[in-house]
């Protein structure tokens, strides 16, 4: 189980894991979609410890995903907030609700519900788009090379043509 | 740096997780959605040792995010493929491209591209949708519990009103 890095990987995809991709963050990350902000309260629910929990706090205020504050309501604790970084994080998030709800349900119903706050309709979700808004499948997309890609991603996208 | 398991967690994302969240996993299926199929094509393009690639591939199996059939070509060797659990990922891979390609670029441009396959035009990715198809972004969206929610669940979704 040795967990190297992927920093020296050129790829959108393992550049996106070594800022996210360590195990609990992408639950801390969960957590202040939702609103959470203090230490202690993710500490509290997430039920991790606090060694853990500080080092993937670092780590992410120190990519700029996460922003640390003196707290408004008491200047001796910080609060984090979601940076403009951070919340581009939203789409992956909701895709991975998305296919936790599909694939591995609650037998009681879905666990969580996502409506659009000004309407209270559920939203239709996820959704890979092209350039005139139809929805496409993996069979639609073509993965290409572009001008920053090495040898290792030209021999990926040249596997099936 | 100890990992727990997130099977316990009445929570989509941490099913999600528990299931493709280990370290290297996304890159393997990433490797997978653009066609690759074989063990030592794995090993030999991610630099992934053996061990932990047949771990991996072996739960992804288990789980039913791959299936492992005999090639056709060689009848001692196997292909892992993609099943519909797994092509049902992509949305997620799609979003973790954009976040990388667009947060953690090459100087020297994109490193891949995605295009619509029957036009060959840059597709517009992912995007989160309201019932009537309109884009949303992280403020228009709000969370409340279902039917399969527990305390955790409810005690995150009451936070932001």
């Amino acid at each position: 189980m040795s967990k190297n890095s992927f920093s020296h990987m050129n790829c959108a995809i393992a550049q996106t894991l070594e800022r996210v991709g360590e195990w609990w963050t992408l639950l801390i990350l969960r957590n202040a979609f939702c609103g959470m902000t203090r230490f202690d309260d993710f500490h509290e629910h997430l039920g991790i410890s606090t060694n853990i929990l500080s080092d993937r706090l670092g780590h992410l205020t120190a990519t700029g995903i996460l922003k640390r504050e003196t707290s408004k309501k008491d200047a001796r604790s910080f609060e984090y907030k979601l940076t403009p970084m951070g919340l581009s994080l939203y789409p992956i998030l909701i895709a991975m609700t998305e296919w936790g709800e599909k694939w591995v349900p609650n037998s009681k119903g879905p666990r969580v519900k996502l409506l659009e706050r000004n309407t209270g309709k559920p939203i239709k979700g996820v959704v890979i788009q092209s350039s005139e808004g139809r929805p496409l499948t993996p069979y639609d997309v073509k993965i290409i090379d572009g001008p920053g890609a090495d040898d290792k991603i030209r021999k990926l996208v040249t596997l099936r043509k």
